[in-house]
């Protein structure tokens, strides 16, 4: 990726979202190179990972779908009744139409970040985790997923599936699977 | 259900397990049928899936797998490795071979009462409850459940769902999808 790319990303990525989003998406960049550091893995695409994650966040429905299928990428039966989950899909989308960005580990790292995936690879895992940790996140339990972020990025990816499935249960809202199956996997594999 | 029949599964069930888990079968059995007067559930239905709950508990793995396959019951796949979840299958397999209860509601209610089901009938969520609240239950956060269930039996189903996926999470388990199915469905209908 040469530098002139990235920057022409970064800029296009201010442009498409609120500053708050904006600031959120910086701290989300800086943390997955930070985590790509410690745990050796690619420093540029973590960078473009998480400069292109939420890219799509704030656009319409009409605009998500429009993106999802110009990509050909499908949507599982519960992800399409749930429009909260279309984004991180629609991101890879445009990352890939827009940008002719083809590495799987990066498109990867942007379609899980949300609920993750049983068989996410490192990368994506950085950027599922800094999602989570960024600084501008404040949660009850952030600083104990920081830690572990630092110790064993497989412990923050658990410590994000259930703290969030747990937030989800106080709010009442519909769990998808998916984010279950990353805590049994995660499990598993620890 | 003749009352001599009852007797007879009463005096059957002692001699299954241990006198701590009999405390646990009375308690559930005793909460199934107020359940069911407060709800206006057939009653014996209530009192004959309480008593036969837990009646496989204690039996080991290849018995547990052998009364399930003379019923000609299934587990899938997930349920396959965790030896933790066949009880309920087997007590429902040696209520129907053994006992000769043929009632859909009865046997649903028992092969129910851990993991729940999204498309669970009264008798089974009144069961599913019970054998969260029955007296002998003590964890932070009974008596909210408790009182729950006085109001409204899905809110408890609610209740029993998320509570139980926390405290697996806590304790580093893995937890079966059909559990977040059944909090998923509940919150719809609710």
């Amino acid at each position: 990726m040469p530098a002139l790319k990235i920057n022409e990303i970064q800029e296009w990525v201010a442009f498409q979202v609120s500053p708050y989003r904006l600031k959120h998406i910086q701290g989300v960049a800086q943390t997955s190179v930070r985590l790509a550091k410690r745990y050796g893995l690619p420093e540029e695409e973590a960078l473009l990972a998480g400069w292109l994650h939420d890219c799509a966040k704030e656009k319409t429905r009409v605009e998500m779908k429009q993106w999802i299928r110009k990509a050909g990428f499908h949507l599982d039966p519960e992800e399409e009744k749930i429009p909260g989950l279309w984004h991180p899909h629609a991101g890879a989308a445009m990352a890939l139409v827009k940008w002719g960005i083809k590495d799987k580990g990066v498109l990867e790292a942007i379609r899980c970040h949300t609920l993750g995936s049983p068989k996410m690879g490192p990368l994506a895992q950085a950027v599922f985790v800094a999602d989570f940790i960024e600084p501008s996140r404040h949660f009850k339990g952030v600083d104990l997923a920081r830690a572990l972020a630092r110790r064993n990025l497989k412990e923050a990816v658990l410590a994000k599936a259930s703290i969030t499935i747990q937030f989800l249960f106080e709010k009442r809202m519909k769990i998808h699977p998916r984010l279950l199956e990353t805590w049994n996997q995660f499990l598993l594999e620890h």
